[in-house]
């Protein structure tokens, strides 16, 4: 991410959420070729970060692609200090958030990133992460589910899933979202991501954001999509879901809500 | 398809292979949204051609998307006439040629398929199907591996591992090629299927065609990426294979070569 951006962000939680204090890595302005650094460099900043007993949160800066790359160094390395923390991201950085939920480490919660702060009307979908970060639930995605939640992109999701990354997610209300995907391949994750996570409790469908258009119409669109796999794996259908590459991303913490445990 | 490729491609057969007698289905020339007609039309199709006792082969016409969702009606309902055939195909018919090898189920065979003869050159990639299906082994792709092989489209073979119709590749040299998608998307899949398909003998590098141009260069070409994986999984790299979606795409049926048998 460029260091303009990190700015924004510092200038809208210091206006906004005085009490938080962010530090950027410096890794988040390496670029080398497609990555924000080599994989050793970013492993060893997660692990940083991750691992440093004065801070209570990893805010991941960027999507885009690479973070299974760092498997299973960026869970291998992880000390105790790593345990009470929170862990905010989402697209790419689901397969961490992933991995740390299977490895039951820290809280992962999918949310909206820094360099969302770009986007039109991105400050709104950045302030909500801020406010979880402050103890301020507001942001978060309004589904009211009472049983455990995770939240994927569809993609990253169908990656990790059948890898010994990929959490066991019995018994939970799946979100799912995608970006920049053909109908026919969100139709062919759904495949893919039903076949593979038994037990579900529900799925619940985000946003799919800048559908490339075919050179003939797929015939259904993504709800009749998702609700189609729903029907043939018997996952129950559950609606849609406040999350998205948009500013309309909400923030939904892993597992159970604290609504859902009777607190 | 069109009419015109299916005469295009009976007037090469008849012409270079007068002993193949070909037929095509109506259901190759419906046209319903994305698909050659609704999932039932096209089970029926393949069911009625495959139950066939009058013929040797199933010659899918086309890949594109959507094979999978005739699954598990595709395999479910073959009988005894079935088991004595070959099935050539490609690309998204990777589904089908793989739950047919899972199942016993005939000859799967990698192969360019009658729309095929549009490409440039295309009827060179023809050609090799007809001469295979003609009993003339020219076409086979050269890798003379000694070990039972698979070949896939790599999308495809990373949507159908995990799932219930994914044969055992153990002992397995896997061809795979890619086509129209980006470098990190193949990273991603090498990642995904390098972790669900234990127990290569090996695998090989067909072409990646038709990659899109990123907004920055990924750092690694796919060979590169290939390499990567197999050496991050402990997979043998093979070097390179002549499959693709391409006139260079070569014959590759599934299983053990009869020159591999000793025989």
């Amino acid at each position: 991410m460029t260091r303009e951006l990190a700015a924004a962000v510092v200038t809208l939680a210091a206006a906004e959420f005085p009490r938080l204090e962010l530090a950027f890595h410096e890794q988040c302005f390496v670029a080398e070729g497609h990555f924000a650094g080599s994989d050793a460099v970013r492993l060893a900043a997660f692990l940083e970060c991750a691992n440093d007993p004065g801070s209570d949160a990893v805010w991941f800066a960027k999507g885009g692609y690479g973070s299974n790359r760092l498997l299973p160094g960026a869970i291998d390395g992880l000390g105790s200090a790593a345990r009470d923390k929170s862990y905010l991201g989402y697209s790419d950085t689901g397969f961490l958030l992933g991995a740390l939920y299977r490895a039951g480490i820290g809280r992962p919660v999918h949310a909206s990133m820094p360099t969302d702060i770009r986007r039109t009307d991105g400050a709104v979908a950045v302030r909500r992460s801020l406010a979880w970060l402050a103890g301020d639930a507001s942001g978060l995605e309004p589904g009211g589910d009472t049983h455990p939640v995770a939240a994927f992109n569809l993609t990253t999701l169908a990656m990790l899933a059948g890898t010994r990354f990929m959490p066991d997610l019995a018994g939970h209300v799946l979100l799912v979202e995608e970006c920049a995907e053909h109908l026919y391949a969100i139709d062919r994750l759904f495949f893919h991501i039903t076949a593979l996570l038994p037990g579900l409790a529900g799925l619940r469908l985000g946003e799919t954001t800048d559908v490339p258009a075919n050179d003939r119409p797929f015939g259904a669109d993504a709800e009749e999509i998702a609700r189609d796999w729903c029907g043939r794996s018997g996952i129950p259908w559950l609606g849609r879901a406040a999350i998205g590459h948009s500013a309309g991303n909400h923030v939904v913490p892993f597992g159970l809500a604290p609504s859902a445990r009777g607190a």
